[in-house]
């Protein structure tokens, strides 16, 4: 690289991109098995599940077809499975309500380069999944963001009434939550579904998680609510719950049809999905009704093996979730940040350590979540325990011990 | 959908995307094959041409790995496969120049997020590639169109000169270019760099179709010009040259690393592209070296023969493309777009006829491009003969012909 006495610079708008909340811990954990340590990884969403038998196959039939431009909107055959998975799961939509996109990410950068201007804002609920900052970011809005009363459960209708302004777009739920796992019961989230309607707000609803609940109901969804059709904008993918986060395809689902426009005119302009991932992502969402079954029954065996070792664990607070793939958990700690960091760099027991994901990165408000990590649960229950035995010796010597 | 009295409404920066120049036609194509029509389509692209013989291998191998998230700039393999296949057309960049994206298409609009702000302009000669106007409308920018003294060649420097203002973040370049075929020469490519050097500019330089240039030459490359170093920003594509569309991948390569760093936050937020996809595409870089040799002469003797036929037809002006894989052609007709329409609503000779891209449609300059198509060369030579006996009797009886 060329520096020169001048040279063009970045934009303001990346430069105003915060950091991932792992990626400063990335190199550490290279560094850390370049010394030959074993690294549990906790610390990203990565399912360590198979995807549903069919996956592979249709990588494999794919191999023959021509690799061709597909429709911006998604393939046919995988709009059509979409709907099919909808209509399994109870919720009732249409083709011309789907926008198939890259994951959820995709999903929702369209739905607010679709919705919002610059200078916008969106209410989303704090700790929210760390991705949103940038992307609201990169687009010019700004995130709002709106706590609960009790740190990490469902915030309250009239939480979010208070910050409604003339510059309030929507409100942007993720239930079950990333990183929380909260799950909205159907009173808070109608409740929050009337205010959208009340001050014609868009209600952008992260539904990536929405069957993984433990208690095996599914969570509510937006595209249930009466009175919420022109408003609700669900962002889904095949990530989780399919084990397929790699094929990167997810969807944008709304009734309101100048949003659907919107969001393809949009797509178009990356013309389209890779067709090989879409017909991989049909097979995924046609897997045997047993699969998510099992998925949700894996999840909860290890949130309750991870809860029970972390109670265990004198000064851990860890904070039972009711769905999703994440644990969030309080650590009498300094500073969770330096904690993690430390964990790669100064600790290990037997050759292995742990890498989690430092709280504070999936909050907008400064200061908060410095107290608290969060454990993804993608590792087999003997990993999970044995990642739970690091953690309270780590805690035992951690220099940055609190009480 | 529902409609209601009142209901929240899209953006105005998607209100203010332009239609794609093709959108309007496709019901139009769809109907007349309906109908029984068989419609040629030279109105997009894609490549008819077979990819490199890996790929397919590639997507059955990977039909077995597992489906994981993988580096947002790519996975290693993949960078050092796009460094590899440089260095084979004689251009030295090193894996941290970079960035493995979602098509060219990505690569453009992570390069604009990347360098711009809301407000910014760029210069683009004119006509250029219809989705750049799109892209730039969803980012805030303003594309300021410059056009050549001939209409088609390259523009002058003297006239990117005269549109340099203060708002002035960039110089987007095609070269070959989409649509006219139009190849730099050293001298211009240089002088117009020399520009983006003197008033401190980011040089876009859209290489897509770099080595798809009829002489047997590759077109020069912003990478190979001195004193560029901190300005180039390459956008290039494995759609074309490798005949891989459907695959999705681009690439964005910097030696400005806060470039490269800057793209690689903004692709972070869309965590990463399928992974089947990218181990495709190291197989397409990996091509025989004769693979794209064979390509050119395949594009040239297509150039050659439509060419060729459309010299023949009354009133018809064929411009010859030094490169790319499309021709543009006047016509005389009142208006390009409504011949087009006419093509596919009231035109058929023995149950076919053909679909072609008005030119209009890459122009942001109002009024131009009404009495020009674009015709993509992806269809063989006798199909090619075909849609120029088809355009010549079209041409015969269409009512709204023009001396």
């Amino acid at each position: 690289m060329v520096e020169r006495g001048v040279m063009p610079t970045v934009s303001r708008r990346v430069q105003a991109i915060p950091p991932s909340p792992i990626r400063g811990l990335v190199p550490l954990a290279e560094a850390a098995k370049a010394r030959g340590i074993r690294v549990i990884h906790l610390n990203i969403g990565q399912p360590d599940l198979p995807p549903p038998p069919g996956v592979s196959a249709a990588i494999a039939a794919a191999a023959s077809q021509r690799p061709i431009y597909t429709p911006s909107r998604g393939i046919p055959e995988l709009i059509a499975a979409w709907v099919r998975y909808y209509q399994r799961v109870g919720l009732s939509i249409s083709l011309e309500d789907v926008v198939v996109t890259g994951g959820a990410s995709e999903a929702l950068s369209l739905a607010i380069l679709a919705t919002t201007d610059p200078g916008d804002h969106v209410l989303v609920p704090e700790p929210f999944y760390a991705p949103y900052l940038g992307i609201f970011t990169a687009a010019g809005v700004e995130l709002i963001p709106v706590s609960s009363p009790d740190s990490y459960g469902p915030v309250s209708p009239e939480a979010i009434r208070d910050r409604i302004s003339p510059r309030t777009r929507g409100i942007l739920l993720c239930s079950p939550s990333n990183p929380t796992g909260t799950v909205y019961d159907d009173v808070t989230f109608q409740a929050l579904a009337n205010l959208a309607i009340e001050y014609n707000l868009f209600f952008y609803s992260d539904e990536t998680y929405r069957e993984l609940v433990f208690s095996g109901a599914r969570a509510p969804s937006a595209l249930e609510l009466p009175g919420l059709e022109s408003h609700a904008i669900v962002i889904d993918s095949i990530s989780k719950r399919f084990n397929a986060c790699g094929l990167r395809i997810g969807a944008l689902i709304s009734r309101n049809h100048h949003v659907t426009a919107a969001a393809a005119s949009l797509a178009e302009l990356r013309l389209s999905l890779p067709l090989v991932a879409q017909l991989a992502a049909v097979a995924a969402l046609d897997a045997p009704e047993t699969y998510v079954a099992e998925v949700i029954t894996t999840y909860r065996r290890r949130r309750d093996t991870m809860l029970a070792a972390l109670q265990q664990i004198p000064g851990v607070r860890p904070i039972p979730p009711a769905g999703a793939l994440y644990l969030v958990a309080e650590l009498p700690v300094d500073d969770a940040e330096r904690f993690a960091a430390w964990l790669l760099t100064d600790f290990a027991l037997a050759g292995e350590t742990l890498m989690v994901a430092p709280l504070s990165g999936f909050y907008a408000t400064p200061g908060c979540g410095h107290q608290a990590i969060r454990l993804a649960l993608v590792q087999p229950e003997s990993v999970l325990e044995r990642a739970a035995s690091l953690l309270a010796t780590a805690l035992e010597i951690y220099p940055g011990r609190r009480a």
